[in-house]
């Protein structure tokens, strides 16, 4: 198994991740043809969430040195270990409230000793080798999402769960359900309090931090903070930013003047 | 059926036009939702040519105001009426060489008395409504690329076959056919007189120009010159570039020396 | 979002429905085509569940007037927000028994503060604007199934669920749940009974009543009862009597004597 | 194989047929269970043409008594050979004018000695037994269509054509090419006089004659003349017509006045 | 419904299963042609667990002899009927450790009055006939997987849930949670003193016991003992085997020393 | 691009090759594991051949040192331009009979100057990186098959089309159109005589010899003749024989009497 985050993470180094929406074999191909440390399928909100979907883009990034991550659906036992099988190697799991919740998270994701994940690698075995469940235990990375009030209050207790490897902010969430009304606004010097503290919690616990940065300047902005799991692509909006752009370059550029407005 | 096209031409007005290489319902229906007047699925040498990947991604767009075009793979009767069967409005053929070739094109795209297109138009009557056979004939735009050696000899003929619409300029096989060094060279004079010519032939017979302009800023160029449909997007291309930029962004202006080399 | 329903219940006039048990984009467009006020893609029991077949069926739909519905599988706040996120109106939840149950559905459905439903709205931002997020608490349409004993002795609590906006009843499992030999009788006068006075407690708080009508002859019943939300139609059951019908009435009409009985 | 269709030919009996247009297996699993004698999946209009759509819907008619037809996109010798590997047992190929292609078409579907039709049938050795070479010859069934005025011209050459089943009437194709301005017009004497000239030419040359009835009424009246391979249902138009007549129905029915228009 | 496997218990034999890990309705089409009593779809470990993948694979075996049997990912009721709805015969319920949970998991395989399973057979009744409801709770046969210690420690009163039909022994689980370091491993006589154990509990309750015996070898040992339902063979691992076995035989056995080592 | 395969040639070493005949990326990921040095997707009598199979198959073999072919359904140069342009390596044509046939093939497969291969490499250049256009020509692997009489005929001047990489012998069309009784006949001397013409021909003109051989027992023959590419697996067939194996194997052994023949 690839050991490419935890190596850069040893160093100090924060490592890029890129986020995919679209049910799309080939735009995780062209992702990791790119160089992205990781990149993370979304099948809690993206159009990806079933093994036809998502086989073919497993199958897709792994000629490349991207690590495989799944932000799940939910904390669900049955579809962590499918992730973990079919060989996801990274996994983060949304809307963990305390303590439970993530050992639960975290168990699902270990054979025994360690956790209750049942035997079956079917593809992980294929694509990391026949001792694929000698390793596993170790190299499967858990990132429990803070997003919640609760997850907010219970933080340093989550942070303690054995075999946890990091907390990921998900910004959006979190600053709605704290009442905020504009949202995931890193401009809000409360909100980066949060954030900070967030932060804090997880390097007193040896946990990695990551965060939906949503851009590479915000990603720069948290990289230089502390966080080591930057969010900065999404597959999704960045078609259609650039296509409005390039619609936009074209009208307001042209020398035939009947072009403009329309 | 849709004259949005018609329309801006008949006042004059160059059309935008996205082109999708990726097989991807999803990647149409964003590219849709910005406004490009038309939306071009790429069957020769994009990622989908099946109607269980077409067929979605002409339902995509159906509720936009883009018009759907298909490049063809090539100058084949079964496949251009298939395409117009499953309601895809506008055909782009590449790889013709003259009027004979030309002709067999078009004949395929009309139903009798103007060509040979056998009657069956599955899905086009439920988008287009029940007197789709009736319209049919008006309404399918039709272009011959004009990307060869051959063509670029026989384009005066090419552009008095009835029923054509217009032609469409592949500046990549056109100049790399033609022995030019650097391929689609916009820069060289020698190669911009060929397009110059070409657009002079098209508009002599009433012929619409398009071109395969790659960007926003050569659209621009080629709409001040008169060409009237432009291809300046590329879903998979701008994934690529989007997704580069922002490893760059992130890589170069963080403040964490570590970060520049890696 | 669309209130073309919104809009006929404030008239008083109740919406026809179409039910969707085949895992088909092609029928959801030609039934879309029709004029279905809505179209109910039953994850239940049907043949689709998964995103890959789902988003293309809503795609498909998208250029019509029919607004979409899922009956989901179960109560899961993981596959209603998945739901929604990619562009689904209606939710029709089934098996549901008591209030609490009913309010763990309705807040899956609805974002804070009125729920938790988790922020990503992929495609619901592409089909409804960049606004979705603000407009869809007040948009998204929840139905409540009465279909167990336990819901028929709670339905009073249950219709006071904030935000729910209907009942839905299920005569199939509700009959056979009290024991009843012959099921969604609608001659029985004591099942009839109990059906209007679902009616007439989803009338007193306020609630849309649908029901499983099957066919038009008992929508229209239905309808004179009070019923707004008619399911008269089934894309599977309606192939197979057709199918059946085509080949009685050529076997039996048929000149030709040796034809008759095979 | 199956010889149902011969054994009835044999007995002097029509055969009933569906037309599939949908890229649907489940259609045909229901179509199947109704006990059409054939299901022709209609590749050349229809909405499927490609193996990971044809091969679901082979498979779900397997347990059926129904035969497998394909109509042919083209008279492609590659595609004619991939349709029998996959367990096609007959073929309909449209647009032939002449002996010529007639022949090509009936060669590339027959194994050395008859034809040249290349050796390697994954799917239909698994369907029909190891021995399936061997009797495939015999077997498999091969229909002409009759639709343009040089297959009229040439029917009688094409007729004698060395292994042709049956000769396939293209009634909209047929008449729009003759230049009908009322298309299949089936009470036009003119029209009816030339199908009865193929049904001639047909049985003077012992082969079967079938024609697209479209209705169970006009697979009556074309099963009193003659024709023995009758076309009297398409699942896509049966759905649009019954969902339509079931809209209709309710509307002008129900009680409540203000229903009626809407 | 087929009644194979319970003829074959009733007459004191054996049956054979094949396991389906792979998601493809091609390997289900030729491993029923092969004469398996039962196939196994695996969606807990397996590649398939959709519809869109599951429906193809059960089409694809229904013109055999052979029983359908998919092993559930989890014992969730929703999947349960979806799964029946489908059309498959036979449900094996991992990781249950108690009466409790092992009668809600058959509960939710009956209709009413002996369980709870929400009316809806879409693909069943068709499959099984319009009277499927009357004999499904009947024919439906259930599993509930003995692996781990808790479900060890309980199955004497799990043997006694009404309307379960057996055990089904999952070696590696079981040899894995109760801290063998060998998982599965048959010649451990303090390991196969337990799976004797688990047989004899079953026999007292007229259940039949079932094992992922691995092997045809194995096989043959546990219907010795008097396991009833064998599985013996795995298409993934099968495919993996005879791969490796192939480039073996070649390298080793060729006349050419140079290709020896290579 | 990899140069695996013309390295061992290069050493005068032979190749191992599967051949993939189902339509399932899952078995070319097996595959790919096991150590083939090419792995060939049967698009002729495979079943497989369209894009949306096709590309997660080439993508499941991308992390491997398999090279990938296809053995194409015909010498139609759309699709062999399409396979390239999605990344695939070697072509191997089937039924080809003389050189002018031969020269369109590879001329479809080698851009200008050397063919008239379209622009457009749309995966290919994401696989092979930026600057695939300028070595393609040198790396595409050609292969012509030598399967019809005429081939045998004319494999003289076939030889000597410029940029023809190797013959592909299909012993099982070649021993059937010329007459044989027993096809593919390897025990048969005059059939071997000609496979060794075949050879002897390619030898001269420096052209690899590729076989079908079926098994490694034969690809070891073959070898120790001089060919250089084997194809001594298919995945289907590989299935099928070992669970006819497993079936046997079990029910021979098994001590219980009553078990043998059923």
């Amino acid at each position: 198994m690839q050991n490419t985050l935890k190596k850069k993470w040893a160093e100090g180094l924060p490592v890029t991740n890129a986020w995919v929406s679209s049910p799309s074999a080939w735009n995780v191909e062209i992702l990791a043809s790119t160089g992205f440390d990781a990149i993370t399928i979304d099948t809690q909100h993206g159009l990806s969430a079933d093994l036809n979907t998502l086989i073919p883009m497993l199958q897709a990034m792994r000629a490349s040195s991207s690590t495989s991550f799944v932000r799940l659906p939910a904390n669900d036992p049955a579809y962590i270990m499918r992730m973990l099988d079919v060989g996801v190697e990274g996994l983060i799991c949304p809307m963990l409230n305390n303590a439970e919740e993530t050992e639960a998270f975290v168990r699902a994701a270990k054979y025994y000793p360690d956790g209750n994940r049942s035997i079956g690698p079917t593809r992980a075995s294929v694509v990391f080798g026949e001792n694929y469940m000698q390793t596993a235990n170790q190299h499967t990375i858990t990132f429990a999402m803070i997003e919640t009030p609760d997850a907010l209050k219970n933080m340093r207790e989550m942070a303690q769960v054995e075999h946890l490897n990091g907390f990921y902010v998900g910004p959006w969430d979190l600053s709605a359900s704290l009442g905020y009304k504009k949202l995931a606004n890193f401009k809000d010097p409360s909100f980066m309090q949060i954030l900070k503290e967030i932060l804090a919690v997880a390097e007193e616990n040896h946990l990695i931090t990551g965060i939906h940065a949503g851009n590479p300047k915000n990603a720069r902005l948290f990289a230089d903070l502390g966080f080591k799991f930057l969010t900065m692509f999404n597959d999704s909006s960045a078609l259609k930013t650039i296509a409005n752009n390039t619609l936009d370059e074209f009208r307001n550029n042209t020398g035939n003047s009947k072009l403009r407005g329309y």
